[in-house]
């Protein structure tokens, strides 16, 4: 099986595609569009994308990818992320004077750099290319922070494990496909609603779910391209038994613009 | 009066700061931290920070620093984000191999990568500054794309005049201050609060917006820090009577676990 993922082998992606389906082979893209261009071609049978970090936040080109693509959310994951200062195998701590990484990946190890302040933190484009950069360039004096799977793929030692100042830093993952097959245990429902700019609308909306008992597990807001200051609504939505979701579906049809659903899975536990 | 701004002289943010209070000292700092740390300690009169932009939507990292620094939202703008290419003075079009700018301006300008496929686009971690880079430096087969005001600032010349794809592309910046005085042609209130876990919890807050017809003109979510899949929401509603006002936020106060009141400012028209 095929798995598509944005950046580097070796990177958080990586990780979660090997957890998520541990036999897939992992075919590394540049960017995120061509991540999902793959899936809609079926170039792959499909792709594992990170779509919020539990302190970084929401994955905007994520959702509005999942928007614009014809793709299916067909699984979730979350992955913990534990971050490690990688480096040659020749390398030392002592000696280390600069680390690249991922700006968000250097802001998250943000206790290490307070303990040593004469190493500086380099903005790279990528966790695991960044450590591909200090092995392949054979550079002694600086490091990466990326994942043990990182350290693996490109034979780098690990100088410092779980460096992370947060340990509740999990990112949860999505298996997207182009085929919108169900899976029995699915009880999740992810959607992407517009509602018409007047007061109390997205209280409408929302009360839809309300009434019903239907759980809000989350809700993200991003701005309409070309109509300035609208905006969409992805939900989550855990759903109870199927016939409330139909009755939910036909409701909010009739009360939004325009409604798609992205996905119905099964919950991460 | 002193205004701290994220980011270099010429940046959006500068532009914005003239607009918004002509005559205002313009001091770049290095990070959103360091301006908000700067308002909160009185070293600055103020500070202009991008909230969220049309096209790209919401600048996560101030949403944080709104919520967790003692600052006032004071007034907004709403400012058209206009991408130039900017070069040397002795540069032409036709020699440049490479276009260096933030990641977001790249972006918002693939037409015209689409029509020079020679062309390089470089990541750089600031408009204004990759200006300054190519000017610096005295490359000539390299340009920058940034604010007109990057070009008078640096001596560049401008080779192409809004490039941007998207002519709805529009920035909304905030004025924050350390004092939480009202003026009087406030009208606009913005606010972060959190919410119980359970089901109905959102809509539930929305009503109190919504019965009154306060219009909500943005909601967006963030994770809580430690508290995986939690999130806090901030919301900007446009209110009518201050009577009415009071009267939300009381019972506002009461349903949410917390409130805070980020700002009661005048709304950009």
């Amino acid at each position: 099986m095929k798995i598509a993922i944005q950046g580097e082998l070796g990177s958080f992606s990586h990780e979660a595609a090997i957890k998520m389906l541990p036999n897939c082979e992992v075919i590394p893209c540049q960017g995120s569009a061509e991540v999902f261009a793959s899936v809609e071609k079926g170039q792959v049978n499909g792709a594992i994308i990170p779509i919020e970090n539990t302190l970084a936040g929401s994955v905007a080109e994520h959702y509005d990818l999942l928007l614009s693509c014809d793709v299916f959310i067909k699984a979730e994951f979350h992955l913990r992320i534990i971050h490690n200062l990688i480096a040659n195998q020749r390398a030392k701590l002592k000696n280390i004077r600069r680390i690249f990484s991922h700006p968000i990946a250097l802001d998250q190890c943000r206790n290490f750099f307070r303990r040593h302040p004469k190493i500086q933190a380099v903005p790279f484009y990528d966790t695991a290319g960044s450590v591909r950069h200090v092995i392949e360039e054979n550079i002694l004096d600086a490091a990466a922070i990326a994942s043990e799977l990182a350290a693996k793929e490109y034979h780098g030692e690990i100088l410092q494990h779980g460096m992370e100042d947060n340990k509740q830093n999990y990112t949860r993952f999505l298996l997207i496909q182009n085929d919108d097959h169900i899976r029995r245990a699915a009880n999740k429902i992810s959607l992407v609603f517009a509602i018409k700019n007047i007061p109390g609308a997205l209280h409408h909306v929302l009360g839809i779910f309300a009434t019903r008992g239907i759980d809000l597990s989350k809700i993200e807001s991003r701005p309409v391209r070309g109509k300035p200051w609208e905006y969409v609504f992805y939900v989550d939505l855990l759903s109870g038994k199927n016939k409330e979701m139909r009755s939910v579906l036909q409701q909010l049809k009739k009360s939004a613009q325009f409604v798609k659903i992205l996905g119905v899975y099964p919950a991460a536990k």
